[in-house]
């Protein structure tokens, strides 16, 4: 039998957000690879390997991924959210690219997943309703002045921004300095929303004014959406909601 | 029994990208409301009406959801893709928050699905993992100048980009306008994806230098998929992949 690896994705968090397709192929798969906490949420079956693997070691997984499918397993690369963002689709086709040519010749194939940023749209109201941009905030993997440049222009294009990332433990300064960079850029009163935990038992939501936003809103397990200077807020007595409107005046 | 209405994404057209909670909410629904062809995606069964309506007609349709729901409905707005990208959860908020009081005491709830352009990602591999954007090209609702802005300073930023809308009988020039802004602002040889009726047995896809991206590649079915300046393509016999990679060197 061929092996293959296909990317999936296991959305949020709640399970009643995986896609059919991605049940199927995990059903398919003789292995799992991916984040500890991803893996764990593939249940133990016979027949398939689980692997875990540490955070951070995206490529040598991507590598591990490819190297069995050659030898004819069936590979599923697992992320939380969609695999194509900020995820291990693009790790596996760097790893493809850069490897032995017969990675090349391998069935891969991503499945998309709900993405963390459309979860935490969709229990806000509707803020990223209209023209937006999606950046992780992470300088891991990228200088933090292109961070701040793309959030300055981000902010003059007037895009609602949805942003991954915000904030860890060895990074705890990096979100204040991308609070002061849309303080900047943008209204004191433009609305600006902490999504956490999003469709687990743990999800919070925080809405507030830009000026009132402070870093500790922020951790690893939330994701941020700054509003347009258009978003709006309706009050109710059981959390507001927010949205964005579909139209922008003439 | 209290009315409600829940707004849900019926994800890129084929069902096995449908999440259970969708199915879920419509099961229990006793209306479906929603532009004609996707209402005609939701099977029929005793118990359901469902309402079909024009395209541009959102506001009615979410004022129509509204009203049932206070008379105690139980009522499905369906989108395709996700209910909160370019789709039916702005305008229902939008006709909440302008209509009579009772209709911001409803229960009224968004429920995710798979949007068009990450399904066109997972086509063509991962050109959206890293930092992006999404723009609706429609001007119906917004003045050319904005759409011409966003995508000067997206390109600027350097976002890869995701284009709603691109083409449309309506307004068969708007493409050409935004392919001559994307040349005055990006390399010849940036790449640019056309992902036409994604997941659909009619799914096409086509990957060029922008230089060779013409009008006629995009129309109402397809997503358009413009890449970073560092967006990469790994030509294979059977289609090739692209991605963006996830690090930008310091």
């Amino acid at each position: 039998m061929s092996g293959w690896v296909r990317i999936v994705g296991l959305g949020p968090g709640n399970d009643a957000l995986i896609t059919p397709e991605v049940v199927g192929v995990l059903e398919e798969a003789t292995d799992v690879v991916g984040y500890i906490p991803y893996v764990r949420r593939v249940p133990a079956r016979a027949g398939l390997t689980r692997h875990e693997s540490d955070n951070r070691v995206e490529l040598d997984r991507a590598q591990h991924a490819l190297s069995m499918a050659v030898e004819g397993r069936r590979v599923a690369v697992v992320s939380s959210g969609d695999p194509g963002v900020f995820a291990m689709a693009s790790a596996v086709f760097e790893a493809a690219e850069d490897g032995p040519p017969a990675w090349r010749g391998l069935e891969v194939t991503v499945h998309p997943g709900i993405t963390a940023m459309l979860a935490a749209a969709a229990a806000l109201g509707a803020p990223l309703g209209h023209d937006f941009c999606c950046i992780n905030l992470s300088d891991n993997l990228k200088p933090w002045a292109l961070i701040e440049k793309r959030l300055r222009l981000a902010a003059e294009a007037d895009f609602a921004m949805a942003f991954y990332n915000p904030r860890s433990k060895a990074r705890p300064e990096g979100f204040g300095r991308a609070l002061e960079v849309l303080r900047d850029t943008c209204a004191p009163d433009q609305l600006i929303m902490f999504a956490r935990a999003v469709s687990t038992p743990d999800q919070a939501l925080t809405v507030v004014p830009l000026s009132e936003a402070t870093p500790e809103m922020a951790d690893m397990r939330t994701v941020v959406i700054m509003g347009a200077s258009n978003t709006r807020i309706i009050p109710r007595d059981d959390g507001p909601w927010v949205y964005t409107p579909r139209s922008v005046p003439v």
